[in-house]
């Protein structure tokens, strides 16, 4: 084996990059792998598109089955996006026997169990570390590096762009608005930024870690997720004055056989490393029964990043290829998924309420408090802003099924004319 | 392949932790690995010991030839420590065919390329994640997450007992000697603290770092360092008033095909989050071309995360029997070894002068550094303490040669009395 072929499926920002990579790294590949790798051919829709690296015209086609049944090509690069047509695509190209290379998380977050299984039964590799969390090889190290200890928490920040706005919202004092519209122009954040900003990308990246991590199958729906369009300046500037930084947290915790999965705008303490995890970037903790706590951080996408840990994924498939050992790396999960319920889940929460300016509005709050048995840690009464009179308080841990119910109650005090926001303090 | 039998050589702190790891996680290793792992015989030294762990008296020894020449022994893991005798003990073990798995950082420092070339010449795996920055997947990280990028820049903290020590004396404003006994008292630092405290440790580290991470073979006798037995509370409360933190940096970078790799107390920016690593944890930040910045974080060492990184170390050995491809993971340096002279290597460096309190004292110094070609960033005159007269200043880019050049001369001079310190500001 002195070459391996491969063909690319897209040549967009990620497919630019592993253009780049590839021909930039040869060198280097061909060191740690023993031998070279040509890129075969690449998928494209539109052939006359210009693009950000040059590319020999003959290798371009708009033909799928050009690659996906070319019986010389040994390994496919997906980085095209799509789902149920890309879905089919893979899955042909398992059954030809190639290897595959993916950047896609919201098919593996989907179909990843049914890739998988496929790849495993064709003897092929399927390795997807660039669908999570881009510059940071965190599926291999939480694979490999835990192998031999058992992880309780995954928490951290999973999503460059909601991280991008909320650093700008919390430094800056920009509004959500600008902070967003400033990411859409440096290119952080889409033209349609739903999936970014409603937590729907961090949840299916926490389905991918908490299914490995765990070992029990997580999908999306497993998932709780909010994202951080309606995070007001306010609480953020209030969060500041009781030592705590507003992030978009992904938090996967297992306790026995049973885990929970979220990702939503919670605070956590200034102090703690992930408060000083700024812009596009990500960072993600690991806590491990015998390890204790590890933390991995880098950029969370961009072209390169993103590039590279294609690339990485590559050199392992080359690397197997080579020792012909292809398909043996899946590790299937290993226990029945099993979800806490509300009851189940205990944590420590910010509320801001918007109150009558009257005597005997904080004794009524407490007391309702206190009915529902949740204990307050920090009341913080009449930070008047203006014309309106706010309560802002941190509880003890509670479970999050008597916050829900306190929240109902609130709502219907008459002393509270509104929840004004809440927050789980994480950290 | 239905059961692997290790060896081990040592049981001490590290080794009654292997021994744990491997009780407590049998079922996640049979799950990800496909088969058993039994420890067949321990050596060590007394045989009456009271040890950490529960162990059968039948599989203790003194002698290591009834594990090293035991034809049933797979696998050998050595968490004894020792250079010489311990080197020969796993030559022979590799000529035996064994597979080694070991947490010795000196020895892999000192004779690193002599062991892993005795194990791809027997086939044999030799792995050593836990010799650096215990429970942090560095190494696996820095050969297989970046095999695909060129790493220019490894930077970070990765001694736990002196980032311990400098923690209390920043965050305390205890003294180095009560920082230290405080550190032994825990456990954190030896009684004789001499290899950890002069950056010796730290140094073995870089060394094992920079070679994987630059492919050259670099050597203990390559770093320059620097322990912080002289770091003075001073010196600490100044970098704090510039917005800098004291912390012990490792730091190796490459430029074109020529490095630099230093160990070395000095100053980083607050809002760097190196700056946030505190007490015994360790964090490195690899830089790849294409990634960019990426960083580790972890426990720098202890019982259970030295030894889950042993142990998933043992992982990797056993996935590759069971797969008949042992003896093909090492990659050996791709280039020759240059280091960088001192004209070279640019820096920021903060200076503290005791000064004559006289007229013209400024107008001398600031004369001093521009004929050295050095501009000055920040100049900060008779910051007097008690009847002490001191410049605080920190320097634009200086290089290496220039700034040892400076320091002379400025120890020549009439008007300084004597240089109190001088830092490297590294970020």
């Amino acid at each position: 084996l002195d070459k391996i072929s491969i063909g690319m499926l897209g040549l967009g920002t990620v497919g630019s990059g592993v253009v780049k990579v590839i021909r930039d790294h040869q060198d280097k590949l061909v060191h740690g792998v023993g031998c070279a790798v040509q890129i075969k051919r690449i998928l494209v829709q539109d052939l006359e598109k210009e693009r950000d690296v040059e590319v020999d015209r003959s290798i371009i086609t708009a033909i799928s089955a050009e690659i996906i049944d070319d019986p010389t090509i040994d390994v496919i690069v997906e980085v095209m996006g799509g789902i149920e047509e890309t879905r089919k695509l893979l899955l042909r190209a398992l059954e030809n026997k190639k290897h595959i290379v993916t950047a896609n998380k919201d098919l593996m977050a989907l179909h990843g169990p049914e890739l998988l299984e496929t790849a495993s039964k064709n003897g092929c590799d399927l390795f997807y570390e660039a669908s999570v969390a881009g510059g940071i090889p965190i599926l291999r190290s939480v694979v490999d590096g835990f192998a031999s200890d058992r992880i309780h928490k995954i928490i951290g920040i999973v999503n460059g762009t909601t991280n991008y706005i909320l650093t700008k919202m919390s430094d800056e004092g920009k509004s959500y608005l600008e902070a967003l519209k400033e990411a859409q122009d440096l290119g952080y954040a889409e033209a349609d930024p739903e999936a970014d900003v409603e937590g729907i990308d961090a949840a299916r990246k926490m389905a991918i870690l908490s299914t490995l991590g765990f070992s029990m199958n997580v999908g999306l729906g497993d998932v709780r997720f909010k994202g951080i369009s309606r995070v007001s300046q306010e609480d953020i500037e209030y969060g500041k004055q009781l030592g705590y930084t507003m992030k978009l947290i992904g938090a996967a915790e297992r306790e026995g056989d049973r885990i929970d999965v979220t990702v939503q705008p919670a605070l956590i303490s200034d102090s703690h490393p992930l408060a000083a995890v700024k812009n596009e970037n990500n960072a993600v903790y690991v806590y491990g029964d015998a390890v204790g706590e590890t933390m991995f951080y880098g950029p969370g996408a961009g072209s390169l990043p993103t590039a590279t840990a294609v690339v990485s994924d590559l050199a392992g498939v080359m690397r197997n290829m080579r020792l012909g050992v292809n398909g043996h790396s899946a590790v299937f999960p290993q226990f029945p998924k099993k979800l806490k319920t509300t009851d189940e889940v205990f944590k420590k929460y910010f509320l801001r309420l918007v109150v009558e300016d009257e005597v005997g509005t904080l004794a009524e709050v407490t007391s309702l408090f206190s009915q529902e048995g949740i204990s307050v840690e920090k009341i913080w009464q009449n930070p008047k802003r203006g014309s309106i009179s706010e309560i802002v308080l941190v509880t003890h841990k509670a479970s999050q099924k008597n916050f829900e119910d306190i929240l109902v109650k609130l709502n219907d005090s008459r002393v509270v004319k509104r929840v004004g926001s809440s927050y789980r303090i994480e950290i």
